[in-house]
């Protein structure tokens, strides 16, 4: 067992996200045993216990692990390659022959190294979109990070093939590692994938119960270009084909009209907004406020960081809020009740997994502690959460513990060898980038 | 002397933003002596030399110091005492009313720890418009950063003493300290000084050839109430009355007609941008692209942590660049290159100090270095640059030297007791938020 002890305050405990503070929190095995405060009777005895593994965390401000659930992890490889480029330029010179190049230990370096990243900035869960996922898979075995996996699929390259991959990857992975790891289906997108092939996906989601996680609507062009083909957007379509069926995580969601809205909430179709990558490449700007206002559960992404840079969940979700308190002269719109769920219980939901997102008895030990000593962007104390993403950075994470295992411990990862990840990287972006 | 030994690579010193890779830089007394190669001859002479002391910068990346033109550091003790208000009850109910209850020695230490967060995120020159000079003053000494100060001057409040009490700054401390502190006037802004108020400060202005700081066109409110009483903006305002006949820095510009901006760049004025306290407060969105299209100096501001609500210019320039390439819909927009000018070189000309914000003989020794170590954002390094101002944090600034001092070695700060300013500040923020 172990005892986080003596916190000064944890959020995500209860549905209005009001702290609990002079705390502490038991975890047994994967799963929170109990929170309490250091004044209840128990807290001696638990103390006390010999089996009792204890993390000091005083001072410490506690939170459920981040969700990032939207990005491309081997991208990781490609921070920096290429900024500042015209969105087509962009894919056609830099981004995609870089990533023809890349094989698949390539891949599985690059998400080691965007791994660590995540649990460095208090993420948990990711959410992955990609190619070569068993070395992902060794990735996330080898750090202990939880993490859901879709082949990305794309009918032109992947065709037949890609659709018994993923029924392959279901088969064999899903749940796999006391279900850490959990395997979904990942059509690109419409663009890129035929009515007929995502209706094939549909029957695999059908028979195997799975999600599907998709990009829809990043780019105004996209968005255009189907319009002008089918008379229908990018929603309308999805819907008309039945994808809304299924349990559904648009990536982006950036260019959507009333209609467009209106279908997403009346299906439950769950959203990753990508404030960073959006805003960098330029892609417009999502109807943040509205998609909430409708009832929408909109989670958030880092996308690649080939346009993000980072894996800051805490950076990213301030972005999002600030953003839309400019575009829409509001300063009240996205507020931190809001900024606390949407990297948190709205991941869970957008993930189907009720067992993450919250530190509540019986959910799963996803928990990470911040260290505001010797920081001074949490002084004055009058509002800790506000400190956190309004003045925090990933970077003051502490401690990390994902499914009752401690990963991280005062910024040192347990489970895997930090300059070996940076050094094989560096060598492989040299060879890479020639 | 000192030896800023070995470094990876050093932006800021050339025009063109091009970094020198695996280099030294000797400092002497106050000044930046040489920089070269470790392959230079005189490399080894220099090492070897008995009065050098060597600062190991294996690995490490080096930029100017920071320079953040408009701030009110005493505004650290409001740190998330008040967020996602409407600006009029942020400012009527919360700010207003805490601030009357601050008194002098309030401010000395809301300012230290303003300074101690400041150069955690290695800014090394602030420009501040408060009160309580004096005591401000006393906290640049005794830290060893940076400062241009300006008392805040409302004429309703300060009158014919607030010019009084400028005039006795700037003869009493302009210069003070190796001309560390410089003393400027600060008219808070045309709706806060009369007319005639404005032409006393001119007078000043004339007398000690002094900079004017003052605030410009941050709501659309303001603007429209002058328009509405006068029919001129308050930048056509402000050219009229000839304030722009002074070396003036106008904070924010965000509500501004192409006719302004045709006037800001015909007088040179400089603009102090502030995109973290603009989003915050949902006060507008600067038109920045046009801004330096129209070749005016657009250098950057935190403003005070109340809007905010941290101090870190890695950040807030991260945040003006993604926010003007998602407005402009182009990732092309705000590159790398403006980037770094607008926190160094473009800061150093908004205050008119022709010795900092760049990393050149001659110059002030006024230098930070950034570690990469055990830091997952400076992997792959295909572009440090885009590393530290894409995926980097201010959090990352391992040591800063101002003025050819040691101030902070390994994220400890030499001059200043963090912990005591912490706790200082916590039971004075206990005090003052009755
Ligand atoms: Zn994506
Ligand atoms: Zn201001």
């Amino acid at each position: 067992m172990i005892l986080i002890d003596n916190f000064k305050e944890a959020f995500g405990t209860s549905s209005n996200n009001e702290g609990i503070k002079n705390g502490y929190i038991l975890l047994e095995g994967d799963k929170i045993e109990k929170i309490g405060s250091i004044n209840d009777e128990d807290y001696g005895i638990i103390k006390d216990r010999e089996d009792v593994e204890i993390i000091d965390a005083t001072g410490m401000l506690v939170l459920p692990g981040l969700i990032n659930t939207h990005t491309h992890a081997g991208m990781n490889l490609l921070r920096g390659y290429a900024d500042d480029y015209k969105l087509h330029t962009w894919l056609t010179e830099k981004i995609w022959p870089f990533e023809s190049r890349m094989n698949e230990e390539d891949i599985y370096w690059g998400t080691k190294l965007a791994i660590i990243e995540m649990i460095k900035n208090g993420v948990t869960t990711f959410n992955d979109m990609y190619f070569a996922t068993d070395r992902v898979i060794d990735a996330v075995r080898e750090s202990g990070i939880r993490a859901d996996l879709g082949y990305g699929l794309i009918e032109e390259n992947d065709g037949e093939k890609g659709l018994e991959e993923s029924v392959r990857l279901i088969e064999m992975y899903d749940g796999y590692l006391n279900n850490r790891v959990k395997i979904n289906l990942a059509p690109h997108s419409p663009y890129t994938c035929s009515e007929d092939y995502l209706k094939e996906v549909m029957k695999i989601a059908d028979k195997y119960n799975s999600m599907i996680h998709i990009h829809v609507a990043e780019t105004k062009e996209e968005v255009d270009d189907l319009v002008n083909d089918s008379g229908k957007t990018p929603v309308q379509y999805l819907d008309e084909i039945g994808l809304f069926n299924y349990h559904t995580l648009a990536a982006h969601g950036v260019h959507l009209s009333d209609n467009d809205i209106k279908i997403l909430a009346e299906n439950n179709v769950h959203i990753s907004h990508n404030p960073a990558s959006n805003m960098k490449l330029g892609s417009g700007i999502i109807r943040l406020k509205e998609l909430l206002d409708a009832g929408i559960n909109v989670s958030l992404g880092t996308d690649g960081v080939a346009s993000n840079n980072g894996l800051d969940l805490i950076h990213d979700v301030r972005l999002a809020s600030y953003l839309q308190k400019a575009v829409n002269n509001d300063p009240t719109v996205i507020p931190l009740n809001n900024i606390l769920e949407i990297v948190t219980t709205n991941g869970a939901k957008a993930l189907g997994n009720a067992e993450i997102g919250e530190l509540k008895e019986g959910k799963k030990a996803d928990v990470i502690l911040i260290n505001t000593h010797n920081k001074p962007a949490y002084t004055p104390d009058y509002n800790s959460l506000s400190n956190i993403f309004y003045a925090g950075s990933g970077r003051d994470v502490d401690t990390v513990i994902i499914d009752g295992r401690l990963i991280m411990e005062n910024r040192e990862l347990k489970t895997l060898d930090e300059d070996k990840v940076y050094d094989e990287v560096a060598n492989r972006a040299d060879r890479l980038s020639e």
